[in-house]
């Protein structure tokens, strides 16, 4: 297990690996949180397309250095594009995140989040009451986060105040972040989609999903400083994600 | 009817009650305005979801606390979306406002616009042209609002330079606003949607439907003061209505 | 063949046009460029509806003044809308501009745009791999530009470091820019419209390219000044945009 001074130092490499190979990220994700999500990924050196489009996805999907899935509004084309992606996903190698928002308020996208599940998403984000249904359970408990790991063959990245990040036997949590960040529409999908551009750079999928975290988290602490209400920290939080320096991860990032 | 300055203040009660009680919106809309509704939604107080799935919408409405429905980007998924969100919202008594957007553009959406009306939205909310074309009449006269209120059972709140409210026995004139909301895209639409929210946490759907004119319009005007343009505007009104307090709905609102 | 002079001047003089006209525009464009889309052409001046139902464009086409077809995220509705919008371009004679977004990436969306290609847009606009792919052609050459223009009938405009315009027998680059253009998602897509609302106010439509051209670099440039990164560039995009005079093209464009 990486002790934390190393695991923010591999954050801080992941991203130095990032802005210098630029990878590209499919994402499948809400009509809401596109627009955050281009920019965010943009912002970080990333290269995003997002067609959601059944015949389209295995081209971009295969093109692709990693693939992020979001359940948000999750219609029709979404439910056909969704599996036609990871078939290319799984034949190629690409890493994956998965993000089953809202899992809690809608049965059949539960029953459709379970099922992507059976695939071994590389990355499970979500928040404590989504990881909490997709296990079966009434409330999320920390234990659970590390049984639907281990269960799943997958790393679960738990979001909330503090965050968590566990593949069953490491464990990590991340203390950045801001409460702004709830207040701004599809900064969760995003960030999960950050994670899939850490995914296509490091090995190590709990080192990605950490990264990840790390770095939403450690923009969201800049862009909150000068930020008045959440319209001033949406703008804030991109050009913060735009400037974090591989350093900052290493020095502000509050890992255990 | 109630006096100018009753309806201010019972305007700024159900501000309060919005921040205390902070309810679900579900919003059917379309896809240029997601991201600011949902952004402005969560800027007031309420929590919003957004899918136009037919399958996952009536768990989302009997979820919800109020429902808004917009027909921008009336497709094919959204035409079966509506009826099966009005379904679980007349059933289960949720709340739901109607915005007729670009209705005096295309006559298959203004046929779909007066099938909705048959089912008495609590608010319709519109601007001039709309609410005519509705009316079946050329141009915008004042008394087609209290006629349509009439007929269709309804509260219309028509916006323009002066807004206005009425049900057919009351009426009121809101007098807040500012040009630069006329320059953002989906204001109006994210307009609407706070006009369900006010309408999850106030039993008189004639204070909601003041209420929701008068949040926009004053925080409008307030953004305005620094804003240099529409994009400066933008992020501005978000953080204005984040700050906006009951108080000084009560003090500034212009109600007549 | 316009002189230099003239060029900027003909694009103030469009600029001029299209603030006293206020033009209607409908796009059919991806999801992730539909909010900034809008706003860009509310703050240059005209009046942009974004519908995608085939149901509708057909009405919503021939109320507009121009018309607008992006290739993002290509599903099966755009796919039926974009014909059924282009039936009416065509019968109405409404110009039209093709953006033929990440052909480079979709075999599928190829085919596609070559189809439309057939149909003789008033000007393609892409970038560089966009253009070459489109030509049959493994890597970009500036002949190709010109080729494509005269075997399609149409302008090409290709963006770049130096945004190219041709018709095949006249041609001008246009120099004004800013790289966080690049890393404004839509940003592209956004400038596309852009030249639809200047196609809807010159006869000219190689000055309509170039003024398009030159409207959203000389912007990128204001803008560009006070930005930190790509969040607090794309507000002030839009507020540059707003605030651009037909003077400040005549005086600053860079065309050669």
């Amino acid at each position: 297990m990486a002790e934390p001074a190393n695991l923010a130092e591999a954050a801080a490499e992941a991203l130095s690996a990032l802005r210098a190979r630029r990878p590209r990220v499919h994402v499948i994700t809400n009509s809401v949180a596109q627009p955050l999500t281009a920019n965010l990924l943009l912002a970080v050196g990333a290269t995003p397309s997002m067609t959601v489009a059944p015949e389209e996805v295995p081209d971009f999907t295969a093109r692709a250095d990693a693939l992020a899935v979001n359940l948000g509004t999750l219609d029709a084309m979404r439910r056909s594009a969704i599996p036609a992606a990871l078939d290319v996903a799984t034949e190629e190698g690409r890493p994956w995140v998965l993000d089953p928002v809202f899992v809690e308020a809608s049965p059949p996208r539960l029953d459709f989040a379970r099922d992507l599940l059976q695939r071994e998403p590389w990355v499970l984000r979500g928040n404590r009451d989504e990881i909490a249904v997709l296990a079966g359970a009434q409330t999320y408990q920390p234990e659970i986060a590390a049984r639907v790991a281990l269960e799943a063959l997958t790393t679960v990245a738990v979001t909330g105040e503090n965050d968590l990040v566990t593949d069953g036997s490491r464990q990590a949590s991340v203390g950045n972040g801001h409460p702004l960040l709830a207040a701004l529409s599809g900064s969760g999908c995003a960030g999960s989609a950050l994670t899939a551009a850490f995914l296509a750079v490091t090995a190590d999928r709990f080192v990605a999903a950490v990264a990840g975290l790390a770095t939403i988290g450690l923009a969201a602490e800049s862009a909150a400083v000068a930020a008045r209400g959440p319209g001033s920290f949406a703008w804030r939080l991109i050009d913060a994600i735009h400037e974090l320096s591989p350093g900052e991860i290493a020095r502000r990032a509050r890992i255990d």
